[in-house]
């Protein structure tokens, strides 16, 4: 097949996004991106892993001192899980559960950032959020993350209707969000109220077109991450629809809002999940924000522009919807 | 603000669409783009239309005598229509009229291809599609061919209740449904059951950063397009609501389905577009096809890829759900 040849070519932040969204662009032009281990060098995964713990142990603090959300660790179906209360919650709002499932190309993020995000996400969404601490690689590979989220979603639901919980997620999150509700429905359990796919990496073998057309224009993840994906895989294939949702059934599965940004690395991921749902006759929404890179603007979406806030506006708007 | 570098790349298409969507991008790598005359060189443009119109009166000419749909050619409102009747409406389908709206650059597609399109789009969908031919430039600049819109839609709803009428276009026509339903909401007209815009061309101001991303990624649309725009604009101002309707007020905008592809020279038109009427409170819907460009698979479209098949079915259920 005739590929085609683009020169090479020097991309500014557009005009049609916020200032703060811009400076976000400009300042990842200048960052490089993450550096992953060889997937057979185990011990440098570790270094990695431990590094990754003890820098966010020290972001994490205080964001979680300033966080409104009241939060307690607790096991829930023997699992880890960071319980974020929101101090106040809106009229209609008691009673909802947001099961969110962090990112973290599946290998880092446990612990201190898994409590952190569930702190923001009830901050932001002002619903109670479940941020599950689920097992990671090297020590716990593929399946013990989906695993563990279908343990508390088993446990959750015999407190808590089915039709008040929305299971979301996003980066390696929006795959174990996918992965989880397939398991959960192939086991007869009642699907949740909706899903959640923020940037989802729901395709480990990287197929998509955006692995290509976005490598190095989107300022979060410059490329593929072959390396993590092995370390996560464990020597699966890669197939596997609950290490690649995007190959599997989705006959039955229950409403699903998918979000991406036109720079992101997981584009691809995201349109072509979009259209598989939809294939499957599952009401599914697509939004889609200009410019955007992988998990918004500002490091790993961590910046406040307005752009970033409009996806939690749509995801809680949603919520509100099907639960 | 710093712009992100990217070296020279070949870009293959992807394994993620179908056979027939893959030989149309490896075909349309080596396809030159369309040549644009200087928008001062209004002979050059006379001289283009002119073998455009040639070019349609032949293509069209086979595609008509075979397509399903009878077509009768009369005006409504002072303005030529082609009204494309299905043979055979399947049952549910009476009384509903896709009002539609062509592409071409602003500048080209009146006549035989409007005709066409009509047609096309009554086989494709099942329902009764008025084509409307409206003026082009240089003859007729902006806006006439928004008014001749309008006036079609006006003496539409005499006999038909606009709760049955969509009003959809693509590119230029995608431009031109949006305008014309807000002159028409500015001017107390009863709006229109639903909007489809199909890969608009909603911003001449060319801000969107897909014109430079998607930049000869584009197998339709190669690049941006400028002289076309100024002269259809005929010194107007860009950002005219009229002319540029993603700088519109789009509150009480009836339901729309916007439609674009990861490839597409319009793809932040049609993501602003999709994020502008939500912000508006309009309810509406983003589909986004994988390495897709401008105006779907296939010179302009005119693939026979399931992905352009799929468009159709989704255009389907939406002017079935909102008439």
């Amino acid at each position: 097949m005739v590929p085609i040849s683009l020169p090479a070519r020097d991309i500014p932040p557009p005009a049609t996004i916020s200032a703060k969204a811009q400076a976000a662009l400009a300042e990842g032009a200048v960052t490089p991106g993450p550096i992953w281990p060889p997937a057979d060098d185990l011990e440098a995964w570790r270094t990695a892993v431990a590094e990754s713990r003890a820098m966010w142990e020290a972001v994490s603090a205080p964001i979680l001192a300033a966080a409104r959300a009241s939060v307690q660790t607790r096991p829930i179906g023997g699992v880890t899980c960071h319980v974020a209360t929101p101090t106040e919650l809106a009229k209609g709002d008691e009673g909802r559960v947001y099961l969110f499932l962090h990112g973290g190309a599946f290998v880092f993020g446990d612990g201190a950032y898994a409590k952190m995000q569930g702190a923001l996400q009830a901050d932001r969404l002002g619903v109670t959020t479940i941020s599950v601490d689920y097992r990671t690689p090297p020590e716990h590979p593929f399946p013990a993350a989906p695993r563990d989220c279908l343990e508390v979603y088993r446990a959750l639901i015999e407190s808590t209707s089915p039709a008040r919980i929305v299971v979301g997620g996003s980066s390696a999150g929006g795959n174990l969000a996918a992965s989880m509700v397939l398991m959960a429905l192939a086991e007869g359990l009642p699907a949740p109220a909706g899903v959640v796919l923020l940037t989802p990496e729901v395709d480990l073998t990287e197929s998509g077109d955006s692995f290509r057309t976005n490598a190095l224009l989107d300022t979060s993840l410059k490329g593929p991450m072959p390396d993590a994906n092995a370390v996560y895989a464990a020597g699966h294939d890669l197939t596997d629809p609950y290490l690649s949702p995007l190959y599997g059934d989705f006959a039955g599965f229950p409403p699903t809002l998918v979000q991406t940004g036109t720079r992101d690395l997981f584009l691809s991921n995201s349109v072509l999940m979009h259209r598989k749902l939809r294939q499957a006759g599952v009401e599914a929404e697509l939004h889609c924000w200009e410019a955007m890179p992988h998990a918004g603007f500002g490091p790993f979406g961590s910046g406040d522009s307005p752009e970033n806030r409009e996806i939690d506006d749509e995801v809680l708007r949603f919520i509100r919807r099907v639960t």
